[in-house]
Formats: structure tokens, C-alpha cells, sequence
């Protein structure tokens, strides 16, 4: 098999073959991880755009780091410095980066679908690193992969999303990979971050933690943006704490070898207590180390690499 | 023949051989961007430092892409993180730059003759990547390329620049090249924003779009600074677009083959409308990736390249 | 010999013997940095972060510099663009990084004791590039490297530190080094910038530089940074430069052959007037200059490097 897309722009474009075929190969990734020299010269002579429109350490850290090992040439544009803020429209920003040749454009933009209309101006492959409230698809996938590295399997495993699931690009790529690959979704968080017609995602609602805590296998809690969360959503931290953080108490209630996630930063004390985040079900640093080797294969894969060749 | 300048710090100080040597050497790296890898190792071990005292997204881009295809290694200063802003000086930065042992200088800086300065005080190559309102010689080399790359030729064309000539270094540094190739240029626009004397440079002066419009065969449109132009050179952005704005209707006026050129980015309906940015006359897609070719080209001569040898 | 430690956090924590052995070390690579190419493959394959949670300009470019010339991959994470803006705990940004299982960390940080705290969570190494008003031990070392350069030993040299003593790291950690490697340090400055007891740490206490300087083999001075001394620690920068800035006539008082060292950058007219900064005293560029080699030597002993090795 052989990976036939152009773009990574999101799981709902993904099929279930694309999803699983992307998690084999970052298998090789993750062993080439651990050898004490972790370069592999698959992209040399490539150069990777990282354009983001929004601030990220993480995201970008990783990027750059599985492009670097890649050894690809990497070049960092961040919004702040971007002519956009000079009234240049997107298209005339891509169009501009396109006649410059370069192999693969990285970006991540505060409007939802942007990635995607880069994508069509651009002959270069384009990987989404989350737009607006829509997609983050690399992080969806080391999700999966953490889940499955842990479990052993995705079929069949019940997913509690629990949070802002409102403005979560996170929450909405795992509801499509997750469900793609035959685990069920409930998503739960106060009414006022729930959208509205969510259930159609395939997925069900739940407002009561605790009720629905017992029943999960996968617990992924997500970040409380606090720097966004300006509008009245939810009547104080402490209250959102009570009703949907975790801490060792709560944590009672559900499986003995439930697996918690979160894609980081963390809000120690707000959606999970440092008892939990760093206790034996976490799983949080492991997403961290599987996100490199997830976006090494995504970029291999997009740079035309064919499977089997990485062991170089 | 081989280049024998330290330092690229304007067109006005080259001659129209060295003009046209480099020219020449751009048309192979031209080449090289066109190949699946773009990468050669002209400037293998070699450190370019970008030194930006100005935001800058195209040209800083264009540079440490350029930088990275000729296989040198990149450091990337700006502005806002530079010592300068605990007020050292200018000259002090420099003997500290340079006791690093560098192997090359790209340096933008919003005060005029900058680079020269720092050009004389460094041992190694200085590159200005635009200082004030003076000089953006890679800027015109690229524009002087593409105009050749189009028409064939540069000698006898007409050529006009059109916009705010007052702040313009892409202008003066064309208004070199153009005449030194033998081209006649004549300057356009509101009289407040034309440089008293302007015809000591050997241009003709123009106050009417329109009139001057039929004779050009390339016709260059200048950024509108809405950024700069605090104070009240003109009544309106919408009065500025009715008398220099190039639109559909006002090309009927122009020859059927004339070129259009914009250093971008673009004020999309002020200079220029999406009509004739996107349009055949267009030149503005290749100006960026010529862009590259010609700044490979300087890198390389400066860094002690011999003509030729560029197809490693 | 071998250098056994994981990390460089501070000069106290060395011996006599580790700090003679980098000074040893850094002098083969103050002879590649004389090569035309300047790059040695020492550290090909490995990944450097440099996350700099301070401003900085010549620390991190001097660090990025001697990275590249290893050959290392280095990625740089400022303060501005990193998710601790987003309330993440300095142990969580560590974690994460580890994760990602880079080769090493080079920190700065505004809180004395975060890269000891940093190297006690981590496996990979460890570089202080200042914490605080604490310790910058690669500029202590430096010091000394120029220091013998220039005079041919340390012991039993007279060293004067003069001047923001209280929040200065660079003084502290050359005390640390210079008295451990035999010579006789007296901190001067103001009363209000005087650490009290600093006298524990084995120097002598001067307030009147004129007293002082007779006697002086180096004369350190320090910068005033304007920026921090918001508070009122002396009465004016003129009574400073009056009392505690070193000019041409108070040069008189020194030793013919008394080096002038400065850490920069600097502040011209006050701890130091152009005339000693620019003249035969002054070893302010050599400071710089072997900065880039007592880095490249830190890093390559601590990426596993064996003396001998580097001539590669």
C-alpha cells in the first residue's frame, strides 16, 4: 500500500485503511527514536515551511524536530512577523511561498479551513497543525497511537472526551479517528461547551462525569483555555473543577487500568490534579513522545516515501 | 571573469557588467530550483547570519531559503530580540558579529547606509537586504531579471515606477539597474510623494498615469506603505486607487505585452486589482521565484563562487 | 582524563581541575574556528534545544553558532512563544521535552536555580546559560580562557570586579572562577550594589575604584543595566560613570599592561568610556571571539566528546 494523498488536512477526510496505515508506519519511527543517533537521512535536500498564524511551542517543537531528524531544512514564519499583518490576503501568502518552491508547507491558522484552501492553491503537500475550532489531525493520530500502544487495540474501546468539547479542534479529530477505528465516543463537559448537534459526529453527550466515568476505557481530558474562555462559559475554575476535573478521588470511580490522556499544556489543579496527571494510568508524556514519531511518519508518508524504505 | 566586490550594498555602486555577470550567474540557479532536490553545497560550512533590524517575512524567507539550498548554515537575529535594544551600538554589534567569525552578513535596517557602515567596519560579506529609503539591490536584480526573462531584453525598454518614489528603496535601486541596462524609467505619482530632484538620477518625472501608461513596456507598481504613510501624503486610499491604481479599464491604455511588476506584498484594490495581479501581464510570481535564484546567485559570487562551478 | 559531569550548571560546583580541563579543551577549537571551514562533524546527528525563557542575543547566538559548527540540530524556543505564557509548570515544559528525546538543553531563565532544577528532572545535559542573578558559567569560563590568553596564567593574579555586583551572575561565577584557579578577586562597586556578605565567598570588598586599581593584573567591569535598575541604586548614571566608570584618565592609575575585560553589551560613557573600550587594554572582542570556543568545548565534553577526538 501506499499513501495516495496529497494533504493531511483532517481525519474526517481519512478512510479507516489511510488512519491504520499511517500507524503502522509510525511504528518504524518510534524505534528509529530511541537509537542514540535518531537521524535518517529520508527527506535530505527537502525543505518544510512551518507557517503558523498562531502562537504554539509544542506543536511546533515537534514539527520541527521530526522534520529536522528527518533531515529535512526547516524554515520557521510565525504570524507575528508574517506580512499578513501588512493586509496580504492567504491565497497571495501561499502563492508567494508556492513560487518559492519549497517541498512541504506546515501551518497552523486561527480560522478552520484555512489549511484546506492552502492546500488548494498549493502543489506542495500541506499538513494542518489545527485551524480554528476544527482539525488538529497530528494530534488525533498520536492519540491513537498512544491508546493503541498502551490497550493493544482501538475496536470496541469506550472514549470519554471530556471539557471545552465547544472549541476543541482536538476533541473534533478524535471523534473521527476514534470512531473510525471502532471505539464509541461519548463526549461530556458543562452544556455551554457542548455544540449544539454534536450527536451527528456519531458520538454520545453526556453532562455527569461520574456516571459516565465507570464505563471508559480511554479517559481524554481536555486543556480549559483560560486565555480564550474570556466569555461567561462556566461560573468559575473552581466550579468547573469540582464538576469535570479529575483528581485521586474521582478517579475511584472509573476502571483500574483506564488510560488518561491530555494534549497538553496542562492545567495542574484545574481539569486534572498532579495525582493523576503523574500517577500510573497517564499516559501524557508518552503522547508527547509518540507526537514526534507520529509527524515523522506523516511527513515521510506526504514526502512520497514508500513503507519499508525508513529503515535506512 | 570573476566578481571582485567584498559586499552587494547597491545598484549604484556596480557597473553594468557586474550588473549583467550577475544576471548571468542567476539564469544556472534558476535551473537548480527546478530540480526534485535543490540542494547543492556551494556554501557547505559556511554560517550566514540574517541580521533584521526590520520585520520581515518575504525577504528573510527568500534569504535563509536561498542560504540553506547552497548548503550554507543559517542564524536568524531580529530586531526585537537584538542587543540594540539595550542600546548598543551599531558598530558594536558589528565587532561583536564579526569576532564570531561568520562567513557572511544579510543585514535590513530602516536607517539608510547601514549596511555600508557595517560593510566597513566587518571583514567578511555584507549583504543589504534593504536599508531606509535608500538601496534593496537584490530586490532589483530580481525585478531586472524578470523583465529580461519576459521581454528578452533590457536596453531601450520604457520603463515606469509607479507609487510612493518618496519612501521607496525598491525604487531608487531600480531606477540604477534599469538606466545602467539601458532602459529609460520615468517616475509616477502624487507630487508629494516624489523626491524633490528625483531627475538627477537620470529618470523623467510623471504626474499622469494615464499618459504615461501607452508607452510602457514594463510597469512597475509600488507598495502603498498604509503602514507608513501616517502622515497625510494623500487625501484617500479610495483618491490614490482613481489616479495610480491600475485596474482592467486603465490596461486598455498600456501595450498589449507591457509587464506588470509589484515588490509585494500587494494592496489587492488600491495599486493593483485582482484583475491584473492574476492576470496575463502578471509578472509578480516569477519576481518571487527569481527572487531566489538571483539571491542563491549573489550568496554565491560573494562567498568567493567561481562562475561555472555551480553545477556541482 | 575524561569530563564525568552531565551537566554545566555553575563554576561552584567544579573543581580546580574540571575548569583547567575545559580551558584545555576549548584551545583546539579556538583553532578550528581560525579554518577557513570552521564546521567538525563532533556532534552530527544530535539535537540541541535552546530554550531561552530571557531575552538574548549574543548568549543564544554564540551557543546557536557553536551547535551548528559541531554540526548539531539545534531548535530555539523563546519565552514569548512558549506555553509557559499558558500557566504550564517549568517541570511540565521539562517533561515535554524530554519526551522528545532531544540530545541536550541549553536554558536561560530569569529564576536562579531553574536549570539545576531542570538538569535534576532530565537525562540529557544540561547547560546554564544563565539563571538570575546566579550563575552564567560559560561566560565565567570565557573570562579566564581570555584572561590567560592574554597574561599566560591566573594564579596569583589580581582581579577587580567592578560594578553591579548584587544582581550580577557574571560576577558571581567569576569569583567562583577565578578564585579557584589561584587568583585574588576584590568586587567594587556602590554600597546599594554590594551583595551583603559577599565577602564569604573569598574576596575582598573595595568602594573607592581609585584605591583599587593601582594594584589590578584584570580589571572586570560590569555592565549597569539601565533596564533592571529601576529601582533607585545610586543617585544618577552620571555619578556612576563619575565614581565606578573607567575613562582614559583614570586609566593612568592602572597598570600599563592591565586587562580590561567587559561582558558586554556595552554601555559606552558609562562603566566604560570608547577610548579604553576600543584601546590596547581592552580584550573585550577576544572575549567574544573565545566565547564561541569555550562553547563549542562545553558542548562537545558533554555530548560524551574525548579530549583528542576533536581534530577530526
Amino acid at each position: 500500500m501506499k499513501f495516495e494523498r496529497k494533504d493531511l488536512l483532517g481525519l474526517e477526510d481519512l478512510t479507516r485503511e489511510e488512519i491504520e496505515f499511517i500507524l503502522r508506519t509510525t511504528e518504524s519511527f518510534v524505534e528509529i527514536s530511541e537509537r542514540p543517533i535518531k537521524k535518517v537521512p529520508m527527506m535530505r535536500g527537502l525543505t518544510v515551511v512551518n507557517l503558523f498564524f498562531e502562537p504554539s511551542t509544542r506543536t511546533r517543537t515537534s514539527f520541527e524536530l521530526a522534520e529536522k531528524r528527518l533531515s529535512a531544512d526547516t524554515v520557521n514564519i510565525s504570524a507575528s512577523t508574517s506580512a499578513t499583518v501588512k493586509g496580504e490576503t492567504l491565497k497571495d501568502t501561499a502563492k508567494n511561498i508556492e513560487a518559492m518552491s519549497i517541498d512541504m508547507l506546515v501551518v497552523r491558522h486561527s480560522a478552520s479551513g484555512a489549511p484546506h484552501f492552502l492546500a488548494g492553491v498549493l502543489d506542495c503537500p500541506v499538513i494542518n497543525a489545527g485551524d480554528g475550532a476544527h482539525e488538529h489531525p497530528t494530534q488525533a493520530l498520536l492519540d491513537l497511537f498512544t491508546a493503541k500502544q498502551r490497550v493493544g487495540r482501538l475496536d470496541g474501546l469506550e472514549v470519554g472526551i471530556v471539557g471545552d468539547i465547544l472549541h476543541s479542534r482536538v476533541a473534533r479529530s478524535n471523534i473521527w479517528g476514534f470512531t473510525k477505528l471502532g471505539a464509541k465516543v461519548t463526549v461530556c463537559g458543562p452544556p455551554t461547551l457542548m455544540p449544539p448537534g454534536i450527536e451527528s459526529m456519531g458520538v454520545d453527550v453526556a453532562y455527569d462525569l461520574d456516571a459516565l466515568l465507570p464505563k471508559l476505557d480511554i479517559l481524554m481530558l481536555l486543556r480549559i483555555q483560560t486565555e480564550r474562555l474570556t466569555q461567561c462559559f462556566f461560573p468559575s475554575l473552581r466550579e468547573y473543577a469540582e464538576l469535570f476535573g479529575v483528581d485521586g478521588k474521582r478517579m475511584e470511580r472509573a476502571k483500574k487500568d483506564v488510560v488518561v490522556m491530555h494534549p497538553g499544556p496542562l492545567n495542574r489543579g484545574v481539569e486534572i490534579t498532579p495525582e493523576v496527571a503523574d500517577g500510573p494510568n497517564s499516559v501524557i508524556l508518552e503522547q508527547v513522545k509518540y507526537g514526534l514519531a507520529v509527524r515523522m511518519a506523516v511527513l515521510y508518508l506526504l514526502s512520497g516515501g514508500e513503507p519499508g524504505a525508513q529503515a535506512v
